[in-house]
């Protein structure tokens, strides 16, 4: 007793140190938990209400793609007058052009055959006429056709892979699943003639040294990989649209690619195989994907 | 002092309770604390390091794009044997197709002539032949040829495209774009004879009324809308691709759009104005934007 009296004051102030410390700790909690909160938690209604764009609007310059930035702005405009079609045309070329992509199939069977090298430039140059915000084009396809780079890439989509469907799947869907040959397990990556790695370059820099923000890098770079798709397609070659999980900061080590960069979609690209196949589904008819008004 | 003494037990609990209440919250505070920190402060390097498709692993049921999905898988596999070009006819074809793709450029003055509804329809098609994560083709095109409503697209575009420039322009810098005829004034809003507004799915909506995720699905959209690009442009049609400002919310209700659909982008479609034209800007060369491995 009578040492607790004489270390009474000691507890005394030790305990006001530590309510008052508790008073100040939950605010500051509180705060963090909320921002937490926020971020993290998202749902659907909010995320419509607070749109991307309205996220980007303090960043971005201006909604319009210009193909141009600002000290572009400067350059002349020169006029502009493409080729003109009849109305007879026109929908002749659309329809043509629809009945061609409409054959597209993401393809996962893909023949060994070498593929002519210029082919593959020329659906790589397509690619790179793309718009993109403030005409940034920030992207980087790296086509890799060396034996053993695609295998290193193999090994690692396979063992992220197959964590994935580990992880996620119950031992009868992974078999059901592998009956279907659809698995962990991707040969075409040592297979296909070419795997085009597509890279979008989360900023710029300038020649300062500074960073450049490449606003809408993603959309951009996902635009101009349709209109590699439609190239591809075009020239009677396949692919399959694949964005490898977990396996992006590796595959950029590995390719070398530059801290700005990042992997968005690995396309392995060849001819189909003798025996591909596709699963046999349909696509939405027309009035389930557009609204005229 | 007495006072104290007798104080001291009730003390020395209340310190006890305090300080193991204290041992407690940290750990709590500590994990809450890192979230924050992960999801909101974002440095070039961790952005890279921390790449989004590990955010989305533990989402994503597959990173190759089956155009399929979970149900799906149950149908059969069919033989896929597309069209087989030679050598030769791939290389003409894909230059011919790089040649048409690099004279597509944002044109913003578009003429007023009316264009055929069903290449419009064509074109739409088309870009609904993308490939989407799981086959859930997120997308939905509103097609505004109703001169009221483009009217009130462009009162709301043009308010917040005010307010954008306004807010992060200098007065000289506003001049000289408009100068230049870029500024938040969309005159083709109401020019054009066509308005196609791009929604994206964030979600879909099963039979049983449950929220389906549609993973990837502002990627698949682009992709998608790369292909609309590339049929336009074949068609013989121009546009320009945008991404209004804050409109999102407020286009969606106007054109009576469910909580689902976020806008993505707003493209003007028609012929290219007699007098259009464009910034006189150069592309990347090819080995700027391709590495070969």
């Amino acid at each position: 007793m009578a040492l607790l009296s004489i270390l009474t004051p000691v507890l005394a102030v030790l305990l006001c140190l530590v309510i008052g410390f508790m008073l100040l700790k939950p605010r500051d909690t509180g705060s963090k938990t909320t921002t937490a909160v926020k971020s993290n938690f998202r749902p659907w209604v909010d995320q419509d209400l607070q749109d991307n764009t309205e996220i980007r609007a303090r960043e971005e310059d201006d909604g319009d793609w210009v193909d141009s930035n600002e000290e572009e702005e400067a350059l002349p405009h020169i006029p502009y007058s493409p080729v003109r079609y009849s109305d007879e045309t026109m929908l002749e070329r659309s329809k043509t052009f629809y009945a061609l992509m409409n054959q597209r199939r993401s393809v996962r069977f893909i023949s060994p055959e070498p593929v002519p090298r210029e082919v593959i430039d020329n659906v790589i140059h397509t690619a790179g006429t793309g718009p993109s915000g403030a005409h940034t084009e920030p992207w980087t396809f790296v086509v890799v056709s060396d034996t053993e780079i695609k295998h290193q890439i193999r090994l690692i989509v396979e063992e992220e892979e197959e964590m994935n469907y580990r992880q996620r799947m119950g031992e009868k869907w992974v078999n059901d699943l592998s009956r279907l040959r659809t698995n962990w397990i991707k040969e075409y990556l040592d297979v296909a003639p070419y795997l085009v790695l597509i890279f979008k370059q989360t900023y710029g820099i300038l020649p300062n040294g500074k960073k450049k923000t490449h606003y809408y890098n993603e959309i951009s770079v996902s635009i101009s990989c349709g209109i590699l798709l439609a190239a591809l397609q075009n020239a009677g070659l396949v692919t399959v649209t694949s964005t490898p999980l977990n396996c992006g900061p590796q595959l950029r080590l590995l390719l070398k690619r530059p801290a700005n960069e990042k992997l968005l979609m690995l396309l392995p690209v060849g001819y189909p195989a003798s025996d591909a196949t596709v699963p046999d589904l349909k696509r939405k008819p027309l009035d389930e994907i557009m609204v005229h008004v």
